[in-house]
């Protein structure tokens, strides 16, 4: 809609995040308001990492903000000002939105690991019932392994340059899904379906390949969580070595789709 | 603009108030930024007079935040929450805007009475060089008194139901004014050429008039600060009676092309 079109009437989203001139979550939301005439509009603040919490006591005293988006570097520690967690967001430690219940309460929860999932599912590549191999248990790794635990993979195994951190990782995810075949490990626990880079090496030149895939199977898909570049280096020896690739844009579109429900809206129709 | 062009480098204004749903200035604002290709928006935050401190500090935490304007119940309280005050905030004891400085301080001034003399002037009636009568002495009337007397009254004579209070306001203004002929009296101290009411008397059915008009000589321009009703009961008889007058639409127009000069854009370029 035009932001003519917004008045005192008009519902507000936000995204606060440092640096946030990049995001492009706004844009998405704006759009998706605008082709269902929702008067509803979302905004970016930039927020720094030392302004959080007053920053957060202040939005919550806005009455028509409906619900925020989080981005780094406020993940985790947005995870002690929410009032209550979704299953996800305990598993990850982390949070990346947050809506206004219908008490006045406010629940975070993580989507970053559901948007790889669905873009898994939208590309073909059903998560559920496979063995798979993740590496990196930071931020993106948990919010991967407790979407893909949800999920109903089959067997995971969780490799970090921190082996206690995979560790760490495995315990919380176990103790949410006891059933669950998961376990620390290295990629030469396979075979495995599908391996997924959850680590930030290949976002510059000169990083080290966060695993090497030449040894896969050519049945393993390979996927990164990375955006830019879109293709990183493991994608580009990946496919040399006869891999199907997945690049990261597609998690990053499932994540706003999956936040967007968490609002109530069907950002794709 | 269309909203799906908001996106991390967007700059914001926004405005809060209690209630906040009939506030059409950020149609005036977006409207604006749109026609000038100006990157920025801005929206409405429903804020309660007990959480105003709060939504403040949060405010200010928002980096790429440049602006805001102030509506009831705010007004007052928010004089003492920014840095620094323009003259017509400390004549007024209050702001309808804040803008964020170079330095990083906030500095607030208040707009109404600018609005209503620049929607005198719109309409052809200059009130420098004239004599003219106030009545109300409370927010409205304090903030129009500061811009008549800075726009260069002849004389300024303030009434209200409080006698007091005019007086303190008279005192207040000669302070910052020590040439102006101003003084608490009431509408019999004529003859003016100018008579405002800036009380809230005409809002509702069967509001006494805030004075008579009929008295006063056919060349006094009678002036209404209500902008709902758009023509209010003392307007109505005043016209009847013979008089020239300005609803408080033209007030409220004035009020937004001088808050948006103070962000530094021009609402109507």
């Amino acid at each position: 809609m035009e932001t003519g079109r917004i008045d005192g009437t008009t519902r507000l989203f936000t995204i606060i995040g440092d640096p946030i001139h990049g995001v492009r979550t706004p844009t998405l939301f704006n759009e998706m308001f605008g082709r269902k005439n929702v008067n509803a509009v979302m905004v970016a603040h930039h927020v720094l990492a030392a302004d959080l919490e007053t920053c957060w006591n202040g939005l919550k005293t806005m009455r028509n903000l409906d619900g925020i988006v989080i981005t780094m570097p406020h993940k985790t520690p947005m995870t002690g000002l929410v009032d209550s967690l979704g299953i996800n967001a305990r598993v990850a430690g982390a949070i990346n939105a947050a809506r206004r219940k219908s008490d006045g309460t406010w629940e975070g929860d993580m989507f970053d690991g559901v948007g790889c999932v669905d873009g898994l599912r939208r590309q073909g590549h059903e998560p559920a019932g496979r063995r798979e191999f993740l590496m990196g248990a930071g931020g993106a790794g948990s919010a991967v392994a407790g979407a893909l635990a949800q999920a109903g993979v089959k067997r995971l195994i969780v490799q970090d340059i921190d082996a206690r951190r995979a560790a760490r990782l495995a315990d919380r995810i176990r103790a949410v899904y006891p059933g669950l075949d998961i376990d620390s490990g290295t990629i030469g626990d396979g075979p495995f379906d599908i391996a997924i880079n959850a680590t930030p090496q290949g976002m510059r030149d000169g990083d080290p390949l966060p695993f090497d895939p030449s040894p896969l199977p050519a049945s393993t898909l390979v996927v990164d969580v990375i955006i830019k570049p879109e293709v990183t280096p493991l994608l580009v020896l990946a496919e040399r070595t006869g891999h199907r690739i997945q690049p990261g844009g597609h998690m990053h579109r499932g994540q706003a789709v999956a936040a967007a429900k968490f609002f109530g809206f069907d950002l794709e129709s």
